[in-house]
């Protein structure tokens, strides 16, 4: 079987390769499909000087250019979609149909085509204007971007494929796509078509390259490197923590997704008028894609009552009675087996489950915990180690005080949710507890399970150190997460012919600009300008 | 004489102090002024804790509250003027009446009433709602927020006073001051009155704190604490980048300014046309304030020819007439002296200048270099050492493709000016350095210096690392400064009457909010989200 090559400086070409390796099918272990290199450093130097040559490109074209490719490559993605959806199937044992071609790929494509949406209008770019005094400044490509996808999303935040790739490539820069090794080869069909999409668009050559591995010393060389303008990374906190470290100490921006218990309270009121509900609303977001989402809810907190009693019992229910899926590794299932032997250890009792399932590969057993409240007040630390798959840990706090200081002892997540009574008998409670879980989490939901992220402006995937990088950006939604990828370039004095197009007097784009102080979509007229200077 | 207190948990208390400074008058190097205290731990700890409560307590504040503050200290500066720049001008030498009465001042209390009015416009936090999502995203507080000062703008960048402060404080955090050691008595008196209208408006205790000093490893262990949202850092590289590795560590977001060469480009063009009020502008602009500025034009370019000769001999004449100022300290002129002599070591020669001033505590000779651009490509990170004073490094290319060699080898800065020809002569080559030095500055100016910084919403003051921390952010302007303090929340599904007011329906400040992808300060009209749920 040969080597699969790697995309570089604008053609495959065979890889300089340290080892390689195979994807395994998670249902038996075995491995399926081609064979794909890890890259020594000559192969990371090149990508490199082409991303910086295509990064200079790009400064100069047009936000069409890079919208055509973004679209285009949507719809080669489309035209190739099942047998993308069936490779991604077999590599990861997401449900082929029912997620990955249902679900996911049409996220992918509508990311894709948002992104090109505002790589065109241009708003995202906040071009501010102050006309008497002659300044005028804009958001710019910031450089090469290093993209490192995810093991569970392998289309909507695959490293050439998804949600940052397509953000930083609609703010004018290019990719480096490292591909999770979970799944190469979905990765090459998809940056295949990628590359296809990017000669018929125009693109420069290394505006889209694709890694399918380098070891960790050279991931962290690679992020470090001068020639890289930012970094994404969505994955485990040891990954991401060891490139922060690399990228820190160089001054390149690194924006983080990784991952968090996602707390949910479910207060009394609630319980009352609604907890089978409730109960079944948990069960399905935990166990949705086997747990493996970064919003999923892995700790449920709650006051100490029947009611209590009869969520857990209903949880572990509907636990016991869905089959456990598969994970998406062997080691995946171990990773999970060990963090719930950790909540046991720090007092966490199974209620359901509670280790790998006989004679799997990569299935676990459905694992609900609880823990009461004051254990968790005392090892709040332990108890909160994410177990990313499906497992739930549920705090039974004894009351009302003790909930609270339970939510005050959070560590940072990407979501936080409070299920409470509609009749308003909640509002108190509520009002206690959004006073700590507000400043720990991005998003903020109310009786809603946290494992949809809508593709929206306003839309907040990320949250405060350690769930993500920096808290200001999302890593999720059109056009703010572009605005990770750029830098803010100011304009003073500069004489009218040489102003970027976002900030001409004529706004050729119709851009959204704050025009002194005042948003608008008009050219600024020129009595204006008459007056002002 | 007493050790004066420190400014912890809303009063004025004594310090833990491990040691104990004065501030130098700078032009006899003799003690001036009160004693003032470096901090233990403990001092620091507490206001740690104050800072926290006080978070706790600002978010919940109306952004009238902490307006009223900033507009109340601002009168009080006002009152105190006197007294304030007489000080200043004692522990800085900086001209008492024509800088810091006449121009510092002025701007201090300017940006203090733009923050005010940012804070009741609302406007900054770029609210975002999508109504058929019902998500709604909108910036809040950061937390606690430390703030170093510099040396060399005593108000308008102080610790407790300055543009960092003003924007911290804006955004609904507390402040942490830490003053420059240069100037305590300064930052003495802000703070005091500070303190004074803080209390005045209601705002809680720990909203504005002050500590004169700590040493480094204590000011490491400051910026590293898990209490602390956010720093904020102006002054030199070793200092701000000992800083960022601790912030990095512990992933608090850091903001630096940490000064730059501010390479200044006069084109062949526009020497022909002006060559000798271009040499006249260079000397003023690198000479004001005794070259102490970040922006200051520390390295200019130009092509070889007897125009550019006349360029040096028109600055080196500006230079040999103009008094050499004194400048902030003794360890400042060792300073500039050491940068200068490590220049000429990297091959530069010395036209006017090159040393101390005997005789003197802290005054330096105007100093203007030269050097030819095969030496600078040569030597090019030697020669971009940043002389932080009255001296100035002219680079004479030898031809204009020498000198665009010598601008794609740039560092970062906070500025870049290309003087070019009126007539367009100079076009073509200004097209091409641009392309070079765009991406390596924050602000691109046309034929002006760069020591203004405007206090402009459209003013980016930053730029790449390592002049700046962070890209994305500016130091200068309202309201864009605020949005470094601050976090995205997001509120998905969350019940109308829950939403904070930038997000509610009613829109009650008549803030500018992104509603569906369109700019408006209109409420929300019910028949929208009849239409939209």
């Amino acid at each position: 079987m040969t080597l699969h090559p790697v995309l570089v400086a604008g053609r495959w070409r065979a890889a300089d390769a340290s080892s390689e390796f195979r994807a395994r099918d998670p249902r038996t272990g075995d491995a399926v499909g081609d064979t794909y290199p890890t890259s020594r450093w000559s192969d990371v130097d090149e990508a490199l000087d082409a991303a910086a040559a295509a990064a200079r490109a790009l400064r100069a074209a047009s936000p069409d250019v890079v919208a055509d490719f973004l679209e285009g490559y949507a719809d080669r993605i489309e035209a190739r979609a099942g047998e993308i959806c069936a490779l991604a199937g077999q590599e990861t044992a997401l449900p082929t149909e029912t997620r990955l071609a249902g679900i996911e790929l049409p996220r992918t494509t509508g990311q894709l085509r948002k992104a090109a949406a505002a790589a065109r209008a241009g708003d995202w770019a906040q071009a501010t204007i102050d006309t008497a005094a002659g300044i005028r400044s804009v958001l710019e490509p910031i450089g090469p971007v290093v993209v490192f996808g995810p093991n569970n999303f392998p289309l909507a935040f695959g490293s050439a494929s998804g949600g940052d790739f397509a953000a930083a490539v609609a703010a004018g820069n290019p990719v480096i796509a490292k591909a999770h090794p979970l799944h190469p080869g979905t990765t090459r069909l998809l940056a295949e078509e990628a590359h296809s999409a990017a000669e018929s668009a125009g693109l420069p050559p290394g505006a889209v390259q694709l890694l399918y591995d380098v070891d960790h010393a050279e991931g962290e060389r690679l992020v470090a490197d001068p020639r890289v303008g930012a970094v994404a990374f969505t994955g485990s906190r040891s990954g991401g923590l060891a490139l922060k470290r690399a990228a820190d100490a160089a001054g390149t921006p690194i924006y983080l997704e990784l991952g968090a218990v996602n707390p949910t309270f479910v207060l009394p009121g609630a319980l009352a008028e609604r907890g089978a509900a409730i109960a079944g609303e948990l069960a399905g977001s935990c166990l949705l894609g086997t747990g493996q989402f970064c919003t999923n809810p892995g700790l449920v907190l709650t006051v100490a009552g029947d009611r209590a009693e009869a969520l857990v019992e209903g949880v572990a229910d509907a636990f016991r009675s869905a089959p456990a899926g598969t994970l998406f590794s062997g080691s995946g299932r171990d990773g999970l087996a060990r963090a719930v032997a950790a909540l046991r250890t720090a007092g966490a009792e199974s209620v359901v489950g509670g280790g790998p399932e006989d004679g799997t590969h990569a299935v676990h057993q459905n694992t609900l915990l609880r823990v009461d409240g004051a254990a968790f007040l005392e090892r709040h630390a332990a108890l909160q180690e994410e177990a990313f798959g499906n497992a739930m840990l549920v705090v039974v706090a004894a009351d009302e005080d003790e909930l609270v200081r339970s939510a005050s002892l959070l560590e940072a997540s990407l979501t936080g949710c409070i299920v409470s009574a509609h009749d308003g008998g909640d509002d108190a409670l509520y009002g206690r507890v959004q006073a700590e879980l507000r400043p720990r989490v991005g998003r903020l939901l109310d009786d809603k399970m946290p494992t949809g992220v809508a593709v929206s402006p306003a839309m907040h995937h990320g949250g405060p150190f350690p769930a993500a990088g920096h808290p200001g950006f999302t890593a999720v939604g059109v056009p703010g997460a572009l605005r990770r990828f750029a830098g803010l370039a100011c304009y003073d004095n500069v004489r009218p012919h040489r102003l970027p197009p976002l900030l001409a007097d004529a706004n050729p784009r119709g851009a959204w600009r704050s025009v002194d102080g005042e948003y608008t979509k008009d050219p600024i007229a020129s009595d204006t300008l008459e007056t002002n200077r």
